[in-house]
């Protein structure tokens, strides 16, 4: 019962198959919705598995803080305590600590920080990092790096690419010999084609159980992500899972998976259920405008989920209108429904041979738009 | 496929049987889970179901102003709006209007007020609410009234009393026949028995399906309460429901089952759970509090809830903590459970002949509190 990555079928550099851990399957390319502090917001985790999400990733960072990593490992690590058996893929916490956390120092060493929440000082290292994974039980550990921030000059992005792959090996080092668990290696490079060989050809000499393209959707825009990603997926060994932080709205995913991508997670779907915005094949709805409110249409027609089935755009928009919490729950379970159907299909393209026409249609019925208002 | 009600058996003055509405049966005594905008806040319908629920409140104050009785009217009628096929029953909206709206002015006619919304002019009236109630689709409407405040002298509460009584006749001629759909009468006259009296003798010359028994829980103390209930709900009819409206806490409740109420409704459950409060037999629980940080037991032992099998009182204090959604959904749902798991209780005690007993075990179970802290 270890850890492997068998690819069933291609399309062109596209592919598709299943990562096999012993908490379960990861069927690819896969979408890991965002469970933060221990919780996907507004849903309950049974509720997230019916969606059809085989992973989801839990937050080094945040959970380091609160409720700590002790804490959880006591109870009896992060799956019991948050009620998830499934696998759970957790970052490293640096590149959280960089977005969250004040009074940063970075050095060789790692990043000390005070914490968002109450001020505290703490410090991130390589080891600390496999550390706090290891006490949380995760099943796909992330070595620790820093993303490089965009935009940075080639000197700036290779000082930051060198430090990752330093801070790679001391990850690897530190992670040690864990049957059933992966560890995963991180690429940086910025947009320097160079560069990302550079960090490639370092990862691959470590070794890892898959390899993460990071410093990507990190403001460079959709163009330049792709243009990295005509290239980058094919610099990592072809044999092991690849996985694009952050990535992203539905079509940024559609192109890495053309690409060669193979694993995403992103906070979009449930962040914009709770604002209000239902993603669809017709593209993002927006359920607080005014248009909604007499609609007894359902906010997608033909989804499975308990929004779409039982409640009229009518309603969503009534309970968004009111804040009530109801309408994070029934958007977020349609958004993630939602991201769950777009990998399905993208799998099911990919072993049929027929991704470009899956891709043409994609782009076809979000051209459309949303269906017309109600009379 | 009319409205009746059957009292299948007796402990004193405790009575246990069902409501039967095309709709569903209401086994009495009944715990009403409040569902103010059309959702019982941080529940899914199907989950409330689950609690135990035969019955949700809805509340036409609240529904009027948003989305208006006309559009949900329009949208099929409540039930099919917030997805919740078994019985509603609905407030006349006079209470809530007394005390969330602005610039009220309260005539024979019925009150005008300002809505807290928007700052909308709207007049309410016997016969405005019963179109409402109507448009709503609710299958137990209640009829306006004024709910006397607290406290009365004899001579406010005596015209409050009155002025309720003329609105009652109002609200029956307005109802006229609905087959399947039933209307309670409200009994005023504060803590003046003879006042109680007057009122229940003008309510059974109206004739009605139900009785409430208004005007209490409303800052007079379980000890006046009791005194009343000790009293009011037998000068209300022997064979139609008594409903004690907004109680209460659990032990207002089992005092008031002791005294012959069928009928109850209170946000306390759903609004307390989102404050991290926890019902249980032994009382309330304080999740917040830090005791329970390191906790791996449940919330209480033994209870169905998802709260209760699939989680410790470390997770539901992390989430709290944490502000999470879940912390919310997961406490209301106990508390709900908790609730539905008292008056099955109640109803089973009272169908046994053992009430007394019952109600011993529940006071010595509360005085016993919380179990210790983990180690
Ligand atoms: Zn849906
Ligand atoms: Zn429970």
């Amino acid at each position: 019962m270890g850890f492997s990555f068998k690819i069933s079928a291609r399309d062109g550099r596209a592919r598709t198959g299943a990562i096999s851990t012993p908490r379960g399957d990861i069927r690819t390319p896969a979408f890991m919705p965002v469970g933060t502090a221990a919780t996907v917001k507004a849903m309950m985790p049974e509720s997230v598995r019916e969606t059809g999400a085989d992973i989801l990733l839990g937050n080094t960072y945040h959970l380091m803080l609160r409720p700590t990593s002790e804490r959880i490992a006591a109870l009896g690590g992060l799956h019991k305590f948050m009620n998830w058996d499934r696998p759970i893929l957790t970052d490293s916490g640096g590149f959280q600590v960089m977005s969250l956390a004040s009074l940063r120092k970075l050095t060789e060493e790692g990043v000390r920080f005070s914490s968002h929440i109450d001020g505290s000082r703490h410090l991130l290292t390589p080891e600390r990092s496999m550390e706090i994974q290891r006490l949380l039980g995760s099943d796909i550990v992330m070595s620790f790096d820093e993303c490089t921030p965009w935009p940075a000059d080639e000197k700036t992005a290779r000082a930051s690419m060198e430090l990752s792959m330093r801070w790679a090996k001391r990850s690897r080092d530190a992670f040690g010999d864990r049957p059933g668990h992966a560890l995963f290696g991180i690429q940086q490079g910025s947009v320097y084609p160079d560069q990302r060989a550079e960090s490639a050809e370092k990862l691959r000499a470590i070794g890892f159980d898959g390899y993460a393209i990071g410093g990507l959707a990190v403001g460079e825009g959709q163009e330049l992500m792709f243009q990295v990603l005509d290239y980058a997926p094919g610099q990592l060994p072809d044999d092991k899972p690849r996985y694009l932080m952050g990535v992203g709205k539905p079509d940024d995913i559609v192109g890495a998976v053309q690409r060669g991508v193979d694993m995403f997670d992103c906070v979009l779907p449930s962040r914009s259920g709770r604002t209000g915005q239902g993603w669809t094949a017709h593209g993002p709805v927006n359920l607080r405008n005014a248009r909604h409110r007499d609609d007894p249409r359902p906010l997608e027609e033909g989804c499975s989920c308990p929004a779409c089935r039982n409640y009229s755009r009518a309603y969503l928009h009534h309970v968004i209108k009111s804040d009530e919490i109801i309408g994070s729950m029934l958007l977020t379970w349609h958004n993630l429904t939602y991201y769950q159907r777009l990998m399905q299909g993208l799998r099911d393209a990919i072993a049929a041979g027929t991704l470009e026409q899956f891709v043409a249609r994609f782009h076809a019925e979000r051209e459309q738009g949303d269906i017309d208002p109600a009379n």
